[in-house]
């Protein structure tokens, strides 16, 4: 089974929210088995520069960066493609890691670690707009993969 | 008072989208009045085909082209921008029309007619994603003229 793994630094996601993403998740089962985790430590609570912050979002995300996994990370620094594109990459790997980073992003260090980085969007979005967008976005990718209608 | 308002092809939203859309409209209250609109005929129903769709989508989307609001389609072929060329653009327009078709997409017909055809990603999104991003972006490119802190 595909398996996809979200990590994003903050709290808990409210309430619609995760009913949104549940609902998302639920509709993609039977492509993929996908698993989010909401990350949030200490040190990313009390740091108060950007460079702090990074580091202790890399300290917290940088164990989940797995060997056979292919990591990418969210940025706005990163490859804009099209649906299309991003469900090829999903049919080439069957496990999975996206990388959210919190307020200050991620550090450039901890996106060199990656093996893509990934851009949603020119548009800057709230963590919890971006994870709908990419938890559509890999319903979508896996409904093209399988030919299933969703995507038309 | 700055204006928006969102015309969308489709049935009325789920409970938790509603729910999400509705808070960030409560959030940018202070700056813009949102409204939206779900629109779904009785010929959108019965279309079968992308031309018979689309023009069933522009004949209920043409009355709400008013003349003196600044009309923006949403479109995958579209230009994009970043959060703070959208702020630019909220800003110089103080009543914004935003129109977002159904499954089919709207025509070319419909496009030429309007201001501005904007695309919010490369990749496609379900109309109620796109919502939530649109709507989300409005309240960041407030934030962004007005200098509050909720961009950063």
């Amino acid at each position: 089974m595909r398996r996809v793994a979200i990590y994003a630094i903050g709290k808990r996601e409210d309430r619609c929210t995760q009913h949104l993403l549940e609902e998302l998740r639920t509709n993609a089962k039977r492509f993929v088995h996908i698993q989010w985790h909401q990350i949030y430590t200490k040190q990313i609570h009390q740091a108060q520069r950007t460079h702090e912050a990074q580091q202790a979002y890399t300290q917290a995300l940088e164990p989940h960066l797995l060997q056979g996994w292919f990591n990418v990370a969210l940025d706005p620094k990163g490859q804009e493609m099209d649906s299309f594109a991003f469900a090829k990459l999903l049919e080439r790997h069957t496990k999975m890691a996206f990388f959210i980073g919190g307020a200050y992003g991620l550090e450039d260090a901890f996106l060199r670690r990656c093996d893509l980085v990934l851009s949603l969007s020119k548009l800057t979005m709230s963590h919890k707009v971006a994870k709908i967008v990419l938890v559509e976005q890999i319903f979508r990718g896996c409904s093209i993969i399988n030919h299933h209608p969703y995507h038309k």
